[in-house]
């Protein structure tokens, strides 16, 4: 099934139930106010959620106490408009090696084996329609396009196996960086902050089963497109390239403590070593220009900047809606 | 007023009012379920809150629906069982000194002027009395006794004198660290993820009006006692070596990004240049001795071992009620 979190006003917005072709959708309230309490007791009541969408993708929703409505991603918040977890990993090693190369510095070979993986923050996501909105264009703005799971209760330890069965939904992310605030940060060693703003996440999250065949091994085999000022820059394939499956990422951060319902966690930047796939962030073209030319000359985002970030299904469908954001001066 | 979340069951357990002594409470029910929920609406239910607070300590609560009854820490939840917001500051620039003069590393001069702060994980958080369940003693288990705040919204690019209006309530945590497993996660350059397991809070989390005078400057000015089992270790003063206030702290964390109501900002291991005020985290220790000894001798957590941290009033009388945790074997 479908879900999304409609705009009302209130922090954590209402649930609604989303049709396939994401054309209609229909309020969940009569059986769960948000999508977090969903996911807090969703044994009971993902069920009651699955029946709702049944009736709404075969038109037979009208005949409960609400009607379906047009379904539009501007009207919505981010599936969880705030969670309890934000932790996103870098499994596409071939960028974590790309960025490196261009700093001309050698990758540790220990890269391959344990996930890099960066906790954000969660309190304050900003929807798929939302503008981005910052201080400074010279912090060096860029979108990075990923893919993420939501997850439910995960204890301490678990291993890759058990965390797989704990992958309730799917989204896309653009976990937006302000790239020339990172050096100063990680000099610093402890990690992104200030670097890393309000991420944004695609109109719907989705079940596994809504994939099909393109679930599988713990990756999702669908090409990720990213159109910066309406062009097409990149579509890299989520399901090449990415060494650490989502299974292996949750039971990562599971090692020392549990994981709870509603955690969030991230694939990092999708990016093939194909590079005529394109890039789903500016600094990883940027890194090509450098090693290429010995300097970048791709600028990263201007205010008024748009970027549009959706995966086709094999049927050319959107999955999730698209994030489609523009950025705005504060 | 005095704030607690009773264990019922729940994930986010109940909202409790408690008495300035810490001996009776009163269910909020009435008022708010839980803390997240007052936090979400403070203007409009602190002072209901406030009025029941008041009843409970004259003793005139017992009129109402629900009666008074006996607090117990050890039916205590965190007052953030979960949080949408956890980063930890290190405010205490004394002590990343000394950790660095320990592994003879330079500490860079701009770390006395722009706080390092981590963000840390906030979906598992573990009651004052709670067990400190982990797999293994060779990760290196250290207690790290801080203070910490609780914030309403701050918007992005507050100034501190703006983010210090938007702090509604105070609390101590016991930021657990697992040693042994921060360097190679450091090397990564990505900050803290499975080196810092779930962290404790006070039994209570009360207003800054409940600190009074000792409430200045963004600063709690009196001493935070940390007891390892049953031995006073430290009593470093949370006023003294604070290098970034609270407000500081907060600003910091909203440069680029809002801050929504509930996020908890940690001041980092509260720590003296006074060595004969002792110690707040068994590292600080270690590195004393390293320098001193060429080794450290003390070692880090047991299974079995415990840790009491508390802050005593001027009149010795106990502000958040008592950490008391044993460390255990998962």
């Amino acid at each position: 099934m479908k879900l999304a979190t409609l705009k009302d006003g209130s922090r954590d917005g209402q649930l609604l139930v989303v049709s396939r072709d994401l054309k209609t959708a229909h309020v969940a309230d009569g059986i769960a106010p948000t999508l977090q309490a969903a996911l807090d007791d969703w044994a009971y009541i993902a069920p009651q959620l699955q029946d709702l969408y049944l009736l709404l993708n075969e038109g037979r929703a009208e005949g409960r106490a609400r009607r379906p409505f047009d379904f539009d991603p501007a009207n919505c918040m981010a599936p969880l408009p705030r969670a309890y977890q934000w932790a996103d990993g870098s499994a596409y090693v071939n960028h974590v090696e790309l960025v490196r190369r261009a700093r001309k510095a050698e990758m540790p070979a220990s890269f391959w084996e344990d996930p890099l993986m960066y906790q954000g923050g969660s309190d304050d996501f900003l929807g798929p329609m939302d503008d981005i909105v910052l201080a400074h264009e010279e912090w060096g703005i860029d979108f990075e396009a990923e893919v993420a799971v939501v997850t439910g209760d995960v204890p301490m330890g678990a291993t890759p196996d058990e965390a797989h069965g704990q992958i309730r939904l799917l989204m896309l992310a653009n976990d937006v960086s302000l790239r020339n605030l990172i050096p100063d940060e990680l000099a610093k060693g402890f990690g992104f902050l200030q670097s890393k703003p309000a991420t944004s996440f695609s109109p719907v999250a989705v079940t596994p089963d809504e994939l099909g065949e393109a679930w599988r091994g713990g990756k999702v085999h669908l090409p990720l497109r990213s159109s910066w000022n309406g062009h097409l820059v990149g579509q890299p394939h989520a399901g090449t390239d990415m060494v650490f499956n989502f299974p292996q990422l949750v039971a990562h951060l599971a090692k020392s403590r549990n994981v709870r319902a509603g955690s969030i966690v991230g694939s990092g930047t999708v990016s093939n070593k194909d590079t005529k796939k394109g890039y789903s962030c500016i600094a990883e073209q940027r890194c090509l220009e450098m090693i290429a030319d010995g300097e970048a000359s791709t600028p990263f985002m201007r205010f008024g900047d748009t970027i549009r970030i959706e995966m086709l299904d094999e049927k050319g469908k959107s999955v999730f809606g698209a994030i489609d954001q523009a950025v705005k001066q504060r």
